[in-house]
């Protein structure tokens, strides 16, 4: 069963977001801080890199959408990232999970298992983690960083089922999935990878996304579909974005610049003209 | 009262940065080091980010001027920012605290409160953030993201009077006040908004400029009135750098590379032409 | 005795490189993190930046080259050095040891000093940092911060030959040791000092090429030629992708872009073209 993402629901979400910012909460990985806040704030969102204990939760339970990503997870951090996804939950804030490398690193692996066990709204994640992400709670093993997002299909229904969460892996094609329905997305581009947090960044448009949607549907959390329409417009404005930029760049260095100033200006024609979903 | 800031006065503190490079200690967030870092380094200035406990207060006596910025305060971060500013304080080296997001945030609130009892040179803030540390000391409560630096202008000389603060509140009209006379700035350009990292990085510009003006009035802390004119430079400078860049940016990705660009090109020429303080 | 290194030998590990892309572990200062991976990704190498205890040794087991370097050395990243350079020296991983600011700062001083006795492959610092280094072992106090990379020479061959290391001293001309061979570089842009972690990333770029070299020759380490030219191969990559970068660049700010660029796109015409090594 598709979804049918549509240009409409697409420029919708994002029309939305600039007209009322969402405040997003990333406790994310050293590399991509800069970055992150970088394209929340070019993209039209608020971001606050809140990340310690005592502070972490109170504040997630102001935020719009939180977003935490394991790339770094310093053992502070860790304390304030359980801390925040349980205010989360309590206040009804939409978060992402990024499970950075998870599987065979020992700390961010306990970590995420223990994450996974609170709901979180969205995982964003490529293939490999994915899977990683399914073995430790479905007793799958298998971790091989040359599968592709269809490749991980079955896993991330899985958890989208055990968990509730909508799981979005990134690949050349990205597919979404809230383990009933799944979305695919063909649009971006390759410069992408040779970025640092071109992945992780993208874990925090989602929460911004799915700050918006949740704006605009009950807060009981039965839109689901809603929920998987925002994490695919996420990832579809991302992606879009790149594809944009990619035309302007002459390599990685380039196209950094050129991939915030098309998030700044995507248009609702570009939406149209060349959104690749299915 | 005004202060009369000239563009003389700008260009000559700006050529006394260049010919001789303070060497700015930052102890800021990991969003914005990067940047902080490449801002002081455009302008001609040499930044040390020396933030850990047993060596933050002993860099500090070597600096020629330090920042602390509160937005993501770690313990070991925390434990050093005391120890930078007392270590300032006893070799009469300028520091300048940037209390980001003080107020409701519990860990950061404390800390502030602790570091404006050892009086810092300059404070330099959002109007917000200005009025939240006025109250801290002065029984004020009032925090509206949504105030100019003008109504903050009460608190900002409250502080100033009360600490023997230069307090600088960014808006798109810039205010910087010791608490008797004030400065008004009117350059900038509202992508410095659309970038992580804008406010925090004028912060170290600031401690630049302090350290300027220090080596060049007596250093039993009485010309107040040469680091009022010293804050308000490096406001200008900044904004000035940010309004030349603005015109080259076709968005808030291209705007960064240009505004470092700007920083290091900027010319007593463009600051005549373009200054715009009362 | 000169090494004579070749554009041919630059090429062939640049190639190397591209062909078949290291996983280059960092452990390194908040300020460059993001930098130093999009210069190892722009180059065509794998970042990964884990830097916890607990996770930093097993991953210096799988890693092809690791970094570490001091600039922010806090203290779960301290215990986390340690343990990388030991599992790398198990695991017979090539590693690079950048003494940042080392001499008088004390925590960091100490910690260098337990790192030099693991025995780096490679160090790679400036004129002042390695005669600090040397001091540390050898007796020797001279630091000065106006050195040129060949007043540090007898030191860098002093620790050379102690440790066993490859040492890379940075300067406009890029001096590079194993302690009886010397290779001299002299390219390179003074753009390169205008922008942080300049010098910070190369050591990631050392420990890249050290990882292709190491894949190329008998893991005994007996083949130390082939270690220093392929620490020179990439101070000769580095530094020639910054003079071809500081042509397109209008200042500091283009100039990053433009290095990542040309990292990503220098080609082995440009090699024979513009090295000069001696």
């Amino acid at each position: 069963m598709t979804c049918g993402l549509t240009p409409l629901t697409v420029s919708t979400l994002l029309s939305g977001l600039r007209s009322e910012p969402p405040l997003v909460q990333c406790l994310t990985n050293t590399v991509v801080t800069n970055f992150t806040a970088n394209v929340l704030l070019a993209l039209g969102a608020a971001p606050a890199m809140t990340d310690i204990p005592g502070e972490a939760g109170p504040f997630a339970r102001l935020a719009s959408g939180v977003l935490i990503n394991l790339g770094t997870p310093h053992a502070e951090q860790r304390t304030a990232m359980l801390e925040a996804a349980n205010a989360a939950n309590d206040a009804g804030t939409p978060w992402v999970l990024d499970p950075v490398a998870v599987g065979s690193l020992p700390v961010r692996t306990a970590l995420a298992a223990e994450l996974l066990e609170l709901r979180p709204t969205a995982i964003r994640a490529n293939a490999s983690e994915v899977m990683a992400l399914a073995g430790l709670g479905a007793g799958g093993r298998g971790v091989d960083a040359t599968d592709t997002a269809e490749d991980a299909l079955p896993a991330a229904a899985l958890l989208a089922q055990k968990y509730g969460s909508i799981v979005a892996v990134s690949g050349p094609t990205d597919v979404i999935t809230d383990g009933v329905s799944t979305v695919r997305i063909s649009n971006g581009d390759a410069l992408l990878t040779r970025v640092t947090g071109g992945g992780c960044a993208l874990g925090a448009v989602t929460a911004a996304f799915l700050a918006v949607a949740d704006g605009a549907v009950a807060d009981d959390g039965a839109d689901i579909r809603g929920r998987l329409a925002a994490v695919a417009a996420a990832t579809a404005v991302y992606t879009l974005a790149a594809e944009l930029a990619a035309r302007q760049a002459a390599g990685p260095g380039s196209f950094v610049p050129a991939f915030l100033d098309a998030l700044a200006n995507l248009a609702a024609e570009d939406i149209d003209a060349k959104l690749v979903a299915a």
